[in-house]
């Protein structure tokens, strides 16, 4: 099951802001192949992990673990910006370059002793994942396995996550334009 | 392959804000059997309608178009707020209650054309749909079908989408609590 992903995530050079090069997803969203190539790794990657839930990461990682879930017949649980869930919620703040930001789960949505992967796009610093990450265990879950399609270990995500299984399907390792 | 999704669906009162009865798609989503249900639906509804591309609502019609996009075969195009989108776009805004909003398609994502469906969780007045489907219009593309799981037709949606075939799976009727 070969397939060159890399030909399908677009570079973007200066986006979100001046120097920065973006990697973007939706070369693979427009490629049925791509996507199908995505989501059947991640069947393979994940189908005999006894895992009890997929935490999809707003918004990009909704696309990825979606479809994972339905394979795998597992529950789907959403990690959302600040304010967009109802009910009780946990919720967990982290530092970004300027300022800070919160996510949240609903506390119906995690049992005492889940298994849980996290699911997002895109692994940079790691700080949404690892906020996330200590909400789960707050809550007496466990988070077994980090999936995102892309990784930049330049960012060095992968010290944050010690004791946890991370996989990226394709890493990239420049820092800037 | 009958299912009683309304046992599914959360009703929150006073969210987001005082007065609102919230319709919550959490529940489906911590259902294997309901989520299933929902993209074995719109397998059915769409597989023989020779559409082009799968258009998805940020954020949660991610979640519904995702997977029904992997299992037709069919490329995923991402209808997002403003600024999330890197490249060219299409953008167009629209009236909310209180100002505004701007949505974004990347405009190699649309081709002259098309045959669009645009999936959402929940349609109530439509105005991001409307939005969304004179985008596609503008671009070239026909938005052929609309596909959102719960419906709140009180809201007067239908009345937005002449000539495009409208599709819910539930209807709720309270327009307060």
């Amino acid at each position: 099951m070969n397939y060159d992903l890399d030909s399908a995530v677009k570079k973007i050079p200066n986006f979100p802001k001046e120097g920065i090069l973006f990697y973007d997803i939706t070369g693979i969203l427009m490629k049925p192949e791509a996507f199908d190539h995505v989501i059947n790794k991640m069947v393979e990657l994940y189908k005999d992990k006894n895992l009890t839930s997929i935490a999809c990461v707003e918004s990009r990682g909704f696309i990825f673990g979606a479809p994972l879930a339905k394979e795998l017949g597992l529950p789907i649980v959403l990690v959302r910006k600040a304010g967009k869930l109802p009910g009780d919620i946990y919720k967990r703040s982290y530092k970004l370059e300027y300022g800070e930001a919160v996510i949240e789960v609903q506390k119906s949505d995690i049992n005492s002793g889940d298994k849980v992967l996290l699911v997002d796009d895109l692994l940079a610093t790691g700080g949404t994942l690892q906020a996330a990450t200590h909400m789960f265990h707050e809550a007496g879950a466990q988070v077994t396995d980090i999936f995102a399609v892309i990784g930049l270990p330049f960012l060095n995500f992968k010290e944050k996550f010690k004791g946890i299984k991370v996989t990226t399907l394709i890493d990239y390792h420049d820092e800037e334009i």
